[in-house]
């Protein structure tokens, strides 16, 4: 049987998020006690935990995320290794890699070795201009990466608006530690939120080495 | 290429929340006007549009959300037309169709019928205690129906408590008015909230039909 593999950051009131200013809140509003039955309410940002950015999310006139088809967020995919790299992600670095046209991309950094509630870290690892390009000029399908953010110290939000300007999803928030770098069938599933920028997601692979 | 079927329920503002007391809020926190990207926060019920009730919903010492396996929500899935049905579905109207132990059956009924958005529906067709005997002596794996309940006018919560009790996962909030019956690989996704009863989710079939 094929072996899936759970990608996903865990939701919970003390996950990191970003800058430390976007907290998930539970609420329980129903008891089995009282109410015959548990419930619960949840406060949660867009961009908490594993999550996919559409075009909206920087482009005024972008798709938002019930309008990406969910075919870019399902496919061939291949993890690599990059957890030697200290600052950014560049062409060079991914150079070295086979990367073929329409798979989905995702970058395992050192990010991942970050505990779920660890505090906020600036300094995460994140992709280059460079290396978006190149990706784009590969023609990959969607990218991901295994911090809450995909570039910092971008005022203009470069690697954003590059990726999203060619419809591709960026997927934020990842959790990669566990995770062999190989090639795999990724299924990233955003609820699907109408009108909005971003969702929360689960997001797995399929192995089907084994 | 393997065609992709959307099951999930549109998550907005305005969808149909359970005896509408559940309404979703979306609030924009940040514009790309005077923040250069747009971001939103959410509240939302874990019992909203397409969810997953894990047992600790109705069960005391019940597995949570995050406890249950991910293969319990993945894998072959028959969806059978009940469409036929005003009421309840009982072990009668199961039987003339060929459900396999381990399977995930997706029960389509007239609820997919109504708009994502109409009011509750008070009499929505429910799976009535004799068809969740007749599933769980089946050994099927997980369960799930188009409408935002399982069941109703049941005081005790007998299907919910049958099944839960198998630990086999409840699939609330499909829309399946545009799927054919059949056998297809259901996708069943739900957020990775940790510590709660139940949770959105993103749910998909693949048609290898084709």
């Amino acid at each position: 049987m094929t072996r899936i593999i759970d990608i996903s950051w865990p939701i919970s009131s003390t996950m990191t998020s970003y800058k430390n200013n976007k907290p998930v809140i539970f609420t329980q509003t129903r008891t089995i006690e009282t109410g015959g039955m548990r419930e619960t309410n949840i406060i949660i940002n867009t961009h908490t935990g594993t999550h996919v950015d559409a075009p909206s999310h920087k482009l005024t006139a972008g798709k938002t995320i019930d309008q990406l088809p969910l075919e870019s967020l399902i496919g061939p995919a291949v993890v690599i290794d990059l957890s030697h790299i200290n600052e950014a992600i560049t062409e060079q670095d991914l150079q070295p890699h086979t990367i073929n046209a329409g798979e989905i991309v995702l970058l395992k950094t050192k990010n991942s070795q970050f505990a779920p509630d660890a505090p906020f870290v600036v300094d995460f690892v994140y992709l280059a201009a460079s290396g978006v390009a190149f990706l784009i000029k590969l023609n990959v399908k969607a990218v991901g990466i295994d911090y809450l953010g995909i570039e910092r110290n971008s005022p203009n939000h470069e690697t954003h608006t590059m990726l999203l300007a060619q419809e591709m999803p960026i997927i934020e928030g990842l959790r990669l530690d566990h995770v062999t770098a190989g090639r795999y069938e990724c299924i990233c599933l955003p609820i699907p939120v109408i009108g909005l920028e971003a969702a929360p997601a689960r997001a797995i692979l399929k192995d089907f080495s084994k």
